[in-house]
């Protein structure tokens, strides 16, 4: 049985310990112009999108290249897909072809489905639930200003949509047990199921009736766009509804001092957050956008082996 | 001149024959992750797509990453094809680039065109009339299963549209010396030079009244889609056409013992092939899918020379 | 700071001269089978695409191949710069995934704005104002024919379209010294800054009244379409206040004896320039096109160095 990689619960803490280990690792050694190309040495990865992207394919494609593997690159609009084969052979002809399947797609369960009756890996690089990719890459960006121990004594203030990125940090803290203060606008809250689970698992997680009480204590703000992808016809309603949620300096001071602000990006500055917060020495989106590249390194290594 | 695969009919039974044995070498050798990155090193190959395709992409892109090539990949209505340029001046453009074509198009009077003016290899990864890289790869797929000298003891059976499958099986079958059954819909008829030209070479070459005389010996059952892509139109109207053209387990039955089903892939289960038939002992669809890639390289292997 | 090539007077006549003979060197190398592949040896670059290409694309992935490194193809439509990202985000984000960025687009001010935030070497592969790495090559599919210090002593005629090719001649004619005769139809000039500065700095660069007195005494003859891509809805116009602007045997026999034919394609035959020029002798389009990729490689090579 192959390891997947669709939600953050399919990895225990003690491999996340591995995997930000093993990050660091790939990290410093990347900086010296060493890289690991004899793992996947000449061996093609899948990496599928039906929704557009930068930072995900350019992160996986030269992680995958990085680690001496081709990423195939498939818009599923282009593939077969849109026209109706099961999932079920998908999943078995691919098997026969590529050592992985990295995909970025709307429906989880399309995931679920093709993890089902592959037999090689199966990696989420984003649905409309989940971007266990991304809060891998943000829990480095932590760990990496902090000792390894405290991860436990974070919290992280979530201020904006209970959307995917919202869903992954609440599983996140489930399996790793940082804190987890939620400040999300009135009818824009996470996955409740998730949540439930999340809150039973971890007594740290909260959710908090405004970004303010949200930031309280907390040792990381993170947010995301107002609008995500999808949803742009929700813009004018959501600029409305997010009222209050922008992520300033205000806010950030009422952190614990040095927190970090974490943004998965493409931000919009002057929406979601304010282009000072942005700049700031708090900041560390660009270190957390290069993060993806040495975390998903360390994750395709672990899930597929070398031969 | 290089050496181009257009037709079925562009190489010999004796070069099929060497073929074939590199195939099953190459994918013993792919088993033991053992590969012949020193063929194409470094090479790039443009391979060109004006209709989308999942499997010809992937298996084209693995067979060549696996020789050591660059697969460069250009969706034709992305290029400058589209503004008309003549076709004369992309060939010989790509000939001083790349190592060699491989295109996927509607048009095959274009191949042609293009390979007159290339001093590269042009490879057919599916026209509106011949597909001869799929049965390249099934032919292999029914030697896997026989001793080699008796593949002219075999008889396959193709049930319904007469398209560009059916042409390049009678092509096949005009080459090699098999026996070929077709069945097709009043309507639905293969090209008629094509079948007149491969019934004059081969004498069991024959045109039958119903699936059901078709597969009366047979050793090989086969099909497609009722309705090709860019045929979708026509949807409605095939379903109708095609009424008593699906391939089911009582149809299977009156075959020979043991004979296999084929199928180019995508499926659409419950239309042209019962899903009991897709999943039953019989059918060697994956291994069908998954040799494009070992057939393909060997192909690639021996148009392009290694440098 | 990295090195961009955003214009021809990004660098100076000697960096030109060194790549020209390095361009030399490489064209013999890869005729012996022989490339660079550690100069950029497992390194992505980024290569980002507004508007179609097939040259542009299949010669810069070749060059990048070929060094050694990986071309991560983007297709900005698909990314999320059509979602409003500030480019000083994607500058900063490329610039820890990628060592360089190859961009084709439509406002140049973006290149510089990338170019501003950016700490890899920014390469224009097409604007709407220039396209300097096509001259690059052009100028070197001149100094092929001749002795290498002769450069001073040719004359280029440029018949037609004052668009970016017309603006990137008269920079090459500012840096290198060349004579440049121009005849554009009236209300299709080149950049009027462009142009003065370039007349400033070089006296043999000549606004002609007509393609016959532009040719007198050229050694080099070149146009483009007359529709370039993105103004296919002014074509009818076009073609009336192009008329006279085609380049035929009568024009070229008024060149000097044995003047070269240049063209970047796509040509349309028989619109711009009669198939019996494309065909001729004199015609190095083929070449041009060869050479595209060899001093793209020169380029690629000394703005991103070796590790």
């Amino acid at each position: 049985m192959p390891k997947n990689f669709i939600t953050f619960r399919d990895l225990t803490k003690e491999e996340y310990l591995f995997l930000f280990d093993r990050t660091r690792t790939l990290k410093h050694e990347r900086y010296r112009h060493r890289y690991q190309r004899d793992h996947l040495r000449g061996r093609p990865i899948a990496v599928l999108f039906s929704k557009p992207s930068t930072r995900t394919r350019v992160s996986f494609e030269c992680a995958i290249t990085e680690l001496g593997g081709h990423a195939i690159i498939i818009h599923l609009g282009d593939s077969q897909w849109a026209r109706g084969e099961p999932l079920s052979h998908s999943a078995r002809v691919f098997s026969r072809y590529v050592s992985g399947i990295v995909i970025r797609h709307t429906k989880e369960e399309d995931l679920v489905e093709l993890a089902k009756h592959a037999s090689i890996p199966v990696v989420n690089a984003l649905t409309d639930e989940r971007h266990p990719c991304q809060v891998l890459a943000d829990v480095f960006t932590i760990i990496e200003r902090i000792d390894g121990n405290e991860l436990g004594s974070q919290t992280v203030a979530w201020i904006g949509d209970g959307g995917n990125m919202a869903n992954t940090w609440l599983e996140a803290a489930a399996v790793l047990g940082f804190g987890l203060n939620l400040a999300c606008p009135p009818g824009y809250l996470p996955d409740e199921g998730i949540a439930k689970r999340a809150a039973a698992d971890n007594p740290r997680v909260k959710f908090m009736g405004s970004p303010l009480e949200a930031v309280k204590g907390a040792t990381v703000v993170t947010t995301d766009v107002f609008t995500s992808m999808g949803k742009e016809a929700e813009r004018a309603k959501r600029l409305k509804d997010f009222k209050g949620y922008r992520v300033d300096s205000a806010l950030m001071a009422k952190a614990r001092p040095k927190a970090l602000f974490l943004h998965c990006l493409p931000a919009h500055p002057g929406e979601e957050v304010t282009e000072e917060v942005l700049e700031s020495p708090a900041s560390v989106i660009f270190d957390e956008a290069e993060n993806r590249l040495h975390a998903q390194k360390a994750l395709l290594e672990y899930l597929i082996p070398a031969k």
